[in-house]
């Protein structure tokens, strides 16, 4: 797993921003020079179709002088994959992404060419994939993959759009609350919940947080707690 | 399904009130005065003991003269659905739920005994169960159950504690954006989101909303729109 590079965004679109904007320079620095084409993974898409998401996608990625492929768009999509330069999956529904890469058996070339070579990108859905498994998706279940089992790309699971929002007279329960039960349930099992705005990067066995914000850590046994950017995150590999 | 009586709460405790207090009047007309024992089903419980939640329903239903057993404390569990007088299933996670009626063989039993002959009340993720499956739950999938169907009680589904609440500075879906994404990719299925107090009650073949507030119907190919109380919900039993 050591030749591993991630970049793991919580979330596309910070409040206020454009489509990616607060992820632009990071993206740039992290798939630097030599990779000139990304293949993008749209499956999330529910309400729009995979080609307009790509659209938007190429259109951002173009700023910095990456051209955009959508994996939907290719002929041999397994090959695609297999000769990636550097692979991005948007966000969108995490059932209905995870279940379209069971569909189309993309799931395990997916996995093998992200740990042996190609820079994955992630936000949101492409990030919780990134998980072993989609165990703290928000998403609704709205499709039935076959196994709630994702890439594994890391030995963690990633929360993202965590947010410490409780509303008002609502008895649902809150984020923390979703994620002690997960850790009750999964007690060896360490969750990463990543504010908006932040984005995790992973180089082989290293894992720093990046952004304005720390993040929270939760651990079956102990009481959730913050880490800040820039320090070292190497205990949650393991 | 003629006999089917089923009173399904959004959620067990309103904001400033007591556990299960909204619906207390509701429950004792619902049961009447011929129910002297409630099985109770406390599977959604994830960090609090099956017994604990018992005791806090058995108190409950005590003061309304109902007694109340829990189902992980019976001899026999199937045979106790099978001779239930009436059913209670409470709220927590629905995918903790789900996974311990399948792996208990209890979900035919209380599918058949809710279908004929027994009075079911379920309060969030114990509503959510009476849809024909879980895709419109707002939990987590902390768990994984072997299949997403459910008791299917009723022929549409129900999204439990809705709410219209947008998050400051957070890039998440609403709850209206994951249930137009979930009648998008299930197009025969309608939804009935109800609100924080809202009580569906379901007798037979007639369908009626109980609480304040309005309901919010989800179709494919329809713009949400609201249903009032005690208005004629009928078109939703297909």
């Amino acid at each position: 797993m050591a030749s591993r590079r991630l970049l793991l965004l919580s979330n596309s679109t910070n409040y206020g921003a454009g489509f990616l904007e607060h992820a632009r320079i990071t993206i740039r620095s992290f798939l630097g020079t030599n990779v000139r084409e990304v293949l993008f993974v749209p499956f999330a898409a529910v309400r729009f179709s995979y080609d307009d998401f790509t659209a938007k996608v190429r259109d951002r990625f173009a700023e910095s002088g990456y051209a955009v492929r959508g994996i939907h768009d290719t002929a041999d999509p397994v090959k695609a994959v297999g000769n990636a330069e550097a692979i991005a999956v948007g966000g969108g529904n995490t059932f209905h992404l995870l279940k379209r890469l069971y569909d189309t058996g993309l799931l395990e070339p997916l996995r093998e060419r992200a740990l042996h070579g190609a820079p994955y990108i992630g936000w949101s859905a492409g990030s919780n994939i990134a998980s072993p498994t989609i165990r703290t998706t928000n998403d609704m279940p709205i499709v039935e993959p076959p196994d709630f089992t994702a890439l594994g790309l890391v030995p963690f699971q990633i929360n993202p759009h965590y947010t410490d929002a409780v509303l008002p007279s609502h008895g649902g329960e809150t984020r923390a609350d979703r994620l002690l039960e997960f850790v009750e349930v999964n007690s060896n099992m360490p969750v990463i919940a990543l504010r908006e705005g932040s984005i995790l990067r992973v180089e082989g066995n290293e894992v720093t947080l990046l952004g304005e914000r720390p993040a929270r850590i939760f651990v079956n046994g102990l009481e959730p707690y913050e880490v800040d950017p820039e320090v070292s995150l190497q205990f949650l590999m393991g």
